[in-house]
């Protein structure tokens, strides 16, 4: 059987990072077939839409979504249906990709890219699972309008609307839990309860999916609070999940924690394991084109890629074996080089994880 | 003139800490008229509601309110118009206390404390501005219903309202960059503008207000970058303002940065100067009672509510001064203690900062 693999590598460093990923998925000699399509802004320049019909029929009718990063400022003035953003947005929304992976690990040989302390840091291993197509970022209705109520009536406003179903949030949930099953089985659900009607009937809904999972530990934590305690301790989180606003904020929070944010992939799948594969960091468009952006968040996305959607766990683990052999022996780009250790450009990189394999 | 002064000390450690922000106060020998009530929990105990109609009134008589912390786990029962954090709320509410200050401030002898690595946060000082009485917090309409689009039409949802009128953020952005001229010159608006209409209209308005400011620099940034900007570079940012939701985030995760949340006042302000001042932290019911909780972070709000309600900037400086007395004199409660520094209770650094004035 032959897997089918949309390739989107976007824009700034995204074709960078996605070309040494598609190097290494090459060198494994899978049955995989790969196409390529653009998207964000480099689609609006070709096609005049950040997600062309074409492009998405594409991630539609494949297995995985291989995915390289969207934005560029020079975009920042077009109306925001027309903005790369919206390519993202629109693939999470069409092809229902709600459950968001996004570990934050803290590599042995990084420790020291780290803000935090390094006994605060080393080890850490957090898996956050944000819910992605649901909340305010798609909640209708929204817009601007005349306010008729609040402090200023007859006022100029703007509003959007937060929103979660309980189908939504039960799905999730499992997610989440079953996840903790695989590793130390204890779940951090956030949630700001104590102000929002949505997130207490998440909490109230989560409380029930979880009886299913009695040999899963659940605590509750509030946004704020789980803020606080990713700076202070973020040690003490296993599985952490949360909805899509909240999660947009924590999962970069505990990703920047970690120092290696060009290090740390991301899965966004649906219903029927189809999924989306991205690094956690962005299109960096002020390094683009010099050949010094880390491709190692790209090519751990493909091993993702390989184990969550097409079932090729062995492949997988080649690659992350990979990626470790090449930081031990000391191979660093800019961004997470330090002294004593060898400096390589995004290209090198990906030869080393290949040869490595 | 005298001056009135609202004192709720409110749950949990709040009695401790604002007895000896009292203490502080009264050796000023200023003109003060203090009347203290009860809030939270402790007014659901002896009233019946979180915050009672007594309560409201002395707070709406006083030019400003002096409190304390509020809530308790053990009324995460009862339903969420009588729990504890209702009463901060409603006092936001009723007394429109829009703009709310938060200092992100690390002290010299403190630098130990934080998560962070010394180099990153030695010598921090950012203002962190909320907007306090608008956003989902308050937004109409919210609750339960069922789901008549989305994902699942026919479910059971809950909603909530994000919404921002333009007097609303004209306001709040004024306020930040008067305080911006007052510091230097620099300030951060953190929005969502590349998903939430909200936050694009936010954008907009700050944008135009801007104009009036052609000596302060404005920077938009959004909140997922700024949770990460505040990990990675926190000495970056000077003032810092946002939104109700996003500021309860942002503004938690940088006073943690500082590694000393028991340090760190607030002050909440209306349209008239009138003012609730009360410490960054919350009321801690797990050390409740037992004299070891920090004052500080009380005493310097008492500092603040001296120099922006009352117009008594000598008192303010003399707080403190003394404040830093005591700090470098090595007094540690336990939550900033370490070895070397005498470690004392509450009520010992409460003296410690009278005997320093
Ligand atoms: C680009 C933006 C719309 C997106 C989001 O907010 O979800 C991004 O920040 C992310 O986390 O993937
Ligand atoms: C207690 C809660 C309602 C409150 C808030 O979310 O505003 C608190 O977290 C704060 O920041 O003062």
């Amino acid at each position: 059987m032959t897997h089918k693999i949309a390739v989107l590598p976007g824009d700034g460093i995204g074709t960078e990072i996605v070309a040494e990923a598609v190097k290494v998925l090459n060198v494994l000699e899978l049955p995989l077939e790969m196409e390529t399509a653009p998207v964000g802004g480099a689609a609006y320049e070709v096609a005049g839409h950040p997600l062309p019909e074409a492009t998405l029929k594409l991630a539609q009718a494949s297995d995985a979504i291989l995915f390289g990063a969207v934005g560029d400022w020079k975009y920042d003035t077009l109306e925001r249906r027309l903005r790369p953003e919206q390519a993202i947005l629109g693939l999470r929304k069409a092809l229902g990709l709600f459950a968001n992976f996004r570990p934050a690990i803290c590599y042995e040989q990084l420790v020291g890219a780290s803000s935090l302390k390094p006994e605060l840091i080393a080890g850490l291993d957090i898996l956050i699972i944000r819910e992605l197509t649901g909340d305010i970022y798609f909640g209708q209705p929204r817009g601007r309008r005349v306010a008729t109520d609040g402090h200023f009536p007859g006022a100029e406003e703007a509003f959007d609307t937060m929103r979660y179903s309980r189908p939504e949030i039960e799905r999730i949930a499992h997610v989440a839990f079953q996840a903790a099953r695989k590793r130390s089985k204890k779940v951090t659900s956030v949630d700001k309860a104590n102000v929002l009607e949505t997130f207490q009937f998440w909490k109230d809904v989560v409380t029930e999916v979880h009886k299913e999972y009695p040999d899963v530990a659940l605590e509750h934590m509030y946004v704020d609070n789980a803020a606080m305690q990713l700076v202070k301790a973020p040690k003490k989180f296993d599985v952490l999940f949360t909805g899509n606003m909240f999660g947009d904020i924590l999962s970069d929070e505990a990703a920047m924690l970690t120092g290696s944010i060009g290090m740390l992939p991301s899965a966004s799948l649906n219903a029927n394991g189809q999924g989306l594969y991205e690094p956690s960091h962005g299109s960096a468009p002020d390094i683009a084109g010099q050949g010094v952006a880390n491709p190692l968040a790209t090519i751990l996305s493909a091993a993702m890629m390989l184990r969550f959607s097409l079932n090729q766990h062995e492949a997988a683990d080649r690659i992350e074996s990979a990626v470790r052999a090449v930081l031990a022996a000391g191979l660093r780009t800019p961004d997470i080089w330090s002294e004593g250790t060898t400096r390589v450009g995004t290209r090198e990189m990906g030869d080393a994880v290949v040869a490595a394999i």
